[in-house]
């Protein structure tokens, strides 16, 4: 049966068609009966592509073709995917996809379509392109209270910071270097100020935690403030930094979650984690730490946890696989990242900044001063104790009005 | 309904239990209906469990009572697993499993009876302990071809090793330490030997490459014979030696696999792997390389991974999950591993061994010659080209005449 359609035929949508026509015989052979792509829909023409016969502009032929089990939606972004993605669940037709965007602001609805239809909305490449997470997550720990999920979950990012530590390169010139290979795009905002990772630990905690989290309710910075000081301080002391999404549960059934830079101690495997790869790792009461580990982007990996999504359907047609979270509008659901404990690693600067030791000594009680080589006079860096951000916060106000804060960045 | 019930109350089916009761109220909210534990069966009395209202003797109560949907089977060993399995299969009751020498030697043929009365035999807590593997392999990389899995699949043995490594014990002090610490049984042979690894390597083989792998077709070979000086040539060529298993496609749809210990670059994830702690790397030909870390054995972990699959029997009944392998007696699948290219660090020890260095030279083409501190004269140690195993041995069985062979540790 031709019972597969792929909507978009870009870098996902092509590695889809390559991929799973390359392995279409152990496919079938998985799925216990003949499968293919039938339809690829984009606007643009593609003559010279091998499946330019498959290729259709309307996709309201796939919608009223009966024969269509699976809808690949790889269009990203909200329009035309939510409209699509809906359509489709709607008249029974499961949907694979890798669009973090529309997982992260309409899962919940689109899972209880899914649901509702008797068939399914999986999106394991949503995380981490082909890591396997979302299904780990969903069926092998799901005898667990999920204790905290923390990932690299931008392989972009990731790049750049490893640059910056490994080659001293700054900010700028790493993320140049990630523009010319590909790895960043021309406006690179959605990864640098930690958005895309943002969509993702959204989606990781909706389902660890059972209740929609949308991404305008988490706290959000990037990396584009991190300078080669930073970097220097932090390898110094033993850690690496890296743009870490996280999530916890908090008091009152409600989550904590964050994206943004941290110091990693060199102990942890995030720490060690380079280049564009991506890693998350998670602690369950029973299962303890477990980490997960892949690239987390790029053409083939993505396709490949996008395939394993198609079987799976193919293999359970009618059948509602997933465990699903509900919808949450809750107003402070995601408890405000300030009221929450955290240790910061601060680098102010000031004339003598080491006469303002005693001072920033007894403001935050028992504290880690860090050095760097040829650390200058009117600089100074330390970690405080972990306490509740906002307390850190009055106090950096305070000592802001006899020093200049340069950074701060949170542990991990 | 009391609809679940637990085979063997030691270590994991009371790790099983536990897990199960301490977080009952999620589980039943993903499952969607109320579901319990009903019977713990053992010959054994435990008169101060908790559980003691739920314990029997008679495992026919369990398979003559229709409420009973899961059968959590974690007796270990071959029989009477075997035929427990069997019988509640053949009455589409569905296994969940933590037993690896069962799955490793009769899994062909409990998974398509299972398959044959709509039920599962799932084991994700086989390989890996808690480390979502089974799983991700069946399904995320569903779309994959395999090119390789490597993995530290024994703690007890990446114990051993660590300490080897990092304080210097020989291997009988640091295999004490073990057993002292509850790591190592007292007769330790199945996972210093190698055979606890094996078991998965072959469950893991049958997996990726859909026929069944059995132990004794797979060459295995464990720690006991690696030495401090070993240990000090790899740390000083920049390897860690770990125990890996491995296994890759051959030829002609055969298998190469095996266990042994392998000198691993310390630029590869696994070489930074320590204590009781497992990672299993996999290369397919669209993800490229993933890596899953964590507890490979424990408690809490391994029922982690029960609990899990006993979800997804709950929520899943009356149909197959699992894509699963067939059944394989052909001679020469998994190829003689004396036919395969690998690379060897070889130490011989002969009176002025420098001496030697002309000769093994020209035996071998370019090799490497590797140091240690405080090497003796009457030693040497090198790393081989890649060639076919059995050409190692050749040359070697020429240099025995004049050296003695005192260490062969493949590379990874």
């Amino acid at each position: 049966m031709k019972n597969v359609a792929v909507i978009g035929y870009g870098v996902v949508g092509s590695g889809t068609v390559e991929l799973f026509e390359k392995n279409r015989e152990s496919i079938n052979h998985k799925v216990e009966r003949e499968c293919d792509i039938k339809y690829i829909v984009d606007l643009r023409d593609f003559p010279d592509s091998p499946f330019a016969d498959r290729m259709i502009k309307d996709y309201n032929i796939v919608l009223e073709d009966d024969e269509i089990e699976v809808v690949v939606e790889v269009i990203g972004g909200i329009n035309p995917a939510y409209t699509f993605t809906k359509q489709a669940l709607e008249r029974g037709k499961s949907v694979v996809t890798s669009n973090k965007e529309l997982v992260a602001n309409k899962g919940a609805e689109l899972l209880k379509i899914a649901h509702e239809h008797n068939c399914n909305y999986l999106f394991e490449a949503s995380v981490g392109g082909g890591i396997p997470i979302i299904r780990p997550l969903n069926k092998c720990l799901a005898g667990n209270e999920i204790e905290q999920i923390s990932g690299i979950l931008n392989g972009t990012t990731n790049f750049i910071l490893t640059k910056m530590i490994r080659e001293q390169l700054d900010f700028n010139a790493a993320l140049k270097m990630a523009q010319e290979l590909g790895y960043a795009e021309k406006d690179p905002t959605a990864d640098v100020e930690g958005e895309d990772a943002c969509r993702k630990i959204c989606i990781l905690g909706s389902l660890a935690y059972g209740k929609h989290i949308y991404p305008q309710s988490v706290h959000c910075s990037g990396i584009s403030n991190v300078t080669l000081d930073d970097v220097a301080y932090a390898e110094n002391a033993g850690y690496a930094i890296k743009l870490i999404g996280s999530v916890k549960p908090a008091d009152g059934g409600r989550v904590s979650a964050i994206v943004c830079p941290r110091l990693v101690p060199k102990s942890n495997l995030l720490a060690t984690v380079d280049g564009v790869y991506n890693a998350i790792s998670v602690t369950g009461d029973g299962v303890g730490d477990v980490l997960f580990y892949g690239q987390g982007a790029g053409k083939l990996p993505t396709a490949s946890a996008v395939v394993g999504d198609i079987i799976d359907c193919l293999k359970h047609k009618d059948r509602s696989l997933m465990i699903s979270w509900e919808d949450c509008h809750e107003e402070g659901y995601v408890v405000d990242y300030k009221s929450v404990e955290t240790s910061m690693y601060v680098r102010i600067i000031a004339e003598n900044a080491d006469e303002l030791k005693p001072s920033i000594s007894e403001m935050f009680g028992k504290l880690t001063y860090i050095e760097r080589k040829n650390r200058p006079e009117n600089e100074l860096a330390f970690i405080t104790p972990t306490i509740i951000e906002s307390e850190i916060d009055a106090n950096l106000a305070i000592l802001s009005h006899s020093a200049q804060i340069g950074s701060k960045i949170r542990l991990l």
